[in-house]
């Protein structure tokens, strides 16, 4: 046999039954699976039996098995010849509240044979998780945001194998990481307690399930492997970014923030994970993720401003005339700002400094970004002290969690040898621009390492080894959950750190405000 | 809790969630279920994880489990309340060629609430194992032998059901003993190979399935175990009399034949087993089976002959007039005439001594066991020369059998301690009788037990601990198949034991000719 350890994909060649040797197709099967996975648990489904002894007898008892293992049992989900040329298939799924990404993996080697989006069907039952929930408890409503999801990714899942020149029936196993209340929506399960205190989710672990239980069209044999939680609040597509991150394999102590619809921070390494989200967040929700546009043609991603003219640099994505600005150019324009003192420690707009950029609109002071000529929409694109106010809102929300987590461990944040940032929004973030306005913790840049969409990574990532679904749920047990108490210490933190870029300037040495660095060249 | 530790059933109380607990229900309920049952592997299906939440806080978090275990992993199949009076029923099938008998038990206490049988509907099709795996090798013959037992299994739960005003629904755990055939075409799995050299069935163990998965429709969470064959010809209706019998555990030697369709034998200890089937199958389904008719109203069942006058005493059942002869019935009275010497040790009559009694028919000679106007029907009840011809080799088969098995192993017939009869016609048999004309050997008739309908038996008994599903596939892992080789050897036994009741009449010292007898006294 050429198998390697870690493969879904084994050659298994069978003694052919004799009179002497008259062990049943099936249990033949099992026998020598068992000897060469070296394990006394090995599972074929009812169906898959049925059609054993045509194709064993076909392929003279030499045959391929696509394989699964839950926890410590093995699953035969599929067999076929040994010169079978077709693909066998691994399907990762992000199922995001906003968008649902799909990736195509050849489950042999680990290849990527395609990728796929979709904006979540449930958009159109509620914007965020708690208006589904809300949804969820009408009459027939958990059944129809099951059926809009279900119906979504098999679309999705038909048109991406299309173009891969695969069928849906290739598709052998399926990896799924979300949210707590996402996956609890996918199985069909209530997630009416998930926001009610004391916030308990129905399953942290849901494990394997067949993909035809849950609905999903893909291999009839195929399994789903469902992200485990730990909460309500700290779900599968964060254990997913541990994973994708390997935090929870590092000697060394780091963090891992990820960015998305809450925020949630991850700190540990080989020997311990803390964990802790959503609490703080609403300062961080009103600003953070409604800050700023989608990523799109047009929109501002980077802004620089000239320390001497106060004019700004602009770049927008695919080089088209400005018509909106997405949340790392609004970070970047905070950090602009305040280097070249149009903005105050307070984030207060300097009048003398902004000059010319500074109106007054509905009793309101507006910076215009883009005046109207520039512009593609006609319009002045501009951020209202009031967007200021929230941005530092948010970024004091985020360092005082940032704080507040590795203090609980005892470590300051200057130890953390690395810096992972998780989420598709956190991924455009400049760290300079973000430290810059002591959002993020003044550590080398190199520190600092986007991960992408580590949902999508650690559900993809997990389709690479038998093993690694154990390790995953092995991860969750791990984690111990720090309920972040926005209590008086914590409010004490996130009014320090309401300033730019902090109260404690000494934390931040390398922010250096361009003004005062000139006048001590002068 | 107040759990025994092989319950079905078991009282769980959780603690509650909180703030600081909170881990998700179906954690919670697992978590709980592992400390109490000690394993590491508890699962519960999505469809009950579904309603587990709001029934978990109408419960206060206290509620009774209903288990199965599948090998090493423990299943929740459904949830109660703690006061809710419902019965949790089990069911237990043998699943015959010709019969099929349910019987329904309290899971809780593993007492008996009702039984019920039916005629195989897929006699329909064909009368035997062969015929319906020939049909089943026609267009869409195996769906619609699965369809027929599938149909009337169901109908007959139904109405059992009802008999005990229980549903359905309270069936939790299913148990079903059947041949290899029998259990193939019960799961929709093709028989073909069964009876095509070298006989190999598609699986031996099938294990736990989901009984909605199989069609059978009782509680959706329910399990079926299907007891395991250990080949084509020694099924899991045998396994099921070995462990019903006990064979398996105890220290002396014993054997245990089956006589129904075919004759099947086991001999062993808590050591060893060995098990032969089948193979000399021909000559004892000619004759055994099809001799006699079926026991009801009216049939003969005993009969005693006067060794002076040679008239006939006849038993009928239920004492009505005579209208045939049942299989228990033609051995006592090939016993009566043997012994009263109206036939010779060839089986031939002795017209001397039948006197009257015979007359010829045919061209071949009869014996009137019932004259035309004392019989039911209106006609002589009679017994051909034919018909003893073909006893003489059943008995002779029977024999040759038992002698072969025991002296593979190296034992003689007289050290077995205990003699089991299986099998409906075997409960009927006088084992004196038997012994008469050499059927059974001579032992003390204290060691012939007989076990009635030991596949039922097997069945109901292994819903009555959770840990015998396991126990029973030890069992099939034990047992030494020994092919019955129709050789020389067999041969020169088997026209050995074509006399009555032996050649070796030394092999049977309590058999004692009357006449012999007599002749002795005067």
């Amino acid at each position: 046999m050429n198998n390697t350890d870690s493969s879904w994909v084994r050659t298994v060649r069978l003694a052919k039954p004799t009179l002497q040797d008259n062990t049943a197709d099936s249990d033949r099967l099992i026998s020598a699976l068992k000897t060469d996975l070296q394990t006394d648990a090995v599972h074929i489904d009812l169906d898959l039996i049925k059609k054993l002894p045509d194709r064993l007898r076909k392929w003279e008892y030499n045959l391929r098995c696509i394989l699964f293992k839950d926890r410590r049992r093995w699953l035969v989900t599929g067999v076929a010849g040994v010169n079978d040329a077709r693909t066998f298939a691994g399907l990762a799924v992000d199922l995001g509240t906003t968008k649902v990404v799909l990736r195509l993996l050849d489950l042999s080697d680990g290849r990527t044979l395609g990728e796929s989006g979709f904006d979540n069907p449930q958009l159109v039952v509620g914007p965020d998780i708690l208006a589904r929930i809300h949804f969820a408890e009408t009459a027939g409503g958990l059944e129809r945001l099951n059926e809009l999801i279900i119906t979504g990714l098999n679309q999705t899942v038909r048109d991406l194998c299309r173009s891969c020149r695969l069928e849906p029936q290739d598709i052998h196993a399926v990896t799924v990481a979300g949210n707590t209340a996402m996956t609890h929506l996918l199985m069909g399960i209530d997630p009416h307690w998930i926001i009610r205190e004391p916030y308990i989710p129905v399953v942290n672990k849901p494990g394997v399930l067949k993909a035809a239980d849950l609905g999903i069209r893909v291999n009839d044999g195929a399994r789903v492997f469902i992200f485990p939680n730990v909460g309500s609040y700290f779900g599968g597509d964060l254990i997913a970014g541990i994973f994708f991150a390997n935090l929870h394999r590092q000697s060394e102590t780091a963090i891992l923030v990820d960015v998305g619809t809450n925020a949630e921070v991850v700190v540990g390494n080989e020997n311990w994970l803390i964990a802790c989200a959503g609490a703080a967040g609403p300062a961080l929700e009103g600003g953070m993720t409604k800050m700023g546009m989608v990523a799109g043609p047009g929109v501002v991603d980077r802004i620089a401003i000239d320390p001497d003219t106060h004019e700004f640099d602009l770049h927008t994505i695919d080089g088209e005339p400005p018509k909106g600005i997405c949340g790392s150019g609004i970070i970047d324009l905070a950090a602009a700002l305040f280097l070249s003192e149009m903005i105050d420690i307070r984030g207060k707009f300097v009048p003398a400094a902004c000059g010319k950029h500074l109106k007054i609109m509905d009793g309101l002071a507006h910076l215009v970004v883009v005046p109207a000529d520039k512009s593609a929409t006609g319009s002045e694109l501009t951020i209202s002290q009031a967007d200021l106010d929230s941005l530092i809102r948010s970024k004091a929300a985020m360092y005082t969690i940032l704080e507040t987590i590795t203090t609980s461990v005892g470590i300051s944040l200057k130890e953390l040898t690395s810096f992972f940032i998780g989420g598709t929004f956190g991924a455009f973030i400049d760290p300079s621009a973000a430290i810059a306005i002591g959002m993020l913790p003044d550590l080398s840049l190199a520190s600092y390492k986007p991960l992408g969409n580590s949902s999508l990574g650690g559900a993809a990532l997990a389709l690479t080894s038998v093993d690694f679904l154990e390790e995953i749920d092995g991860i969750r047990d791990r984690i111990t959950y720090l309920e972040l108490n926005v209590n008086q210490e914590f409010m004490n933190r996130f009014s320090a750190a309401k300033f730019l870029p902090h109260t404690n300037a000494s934390l931040f040495p390398s922010v250096i405000v361009w003004g005062k660095n000139r006048s001590k060249e002068s």
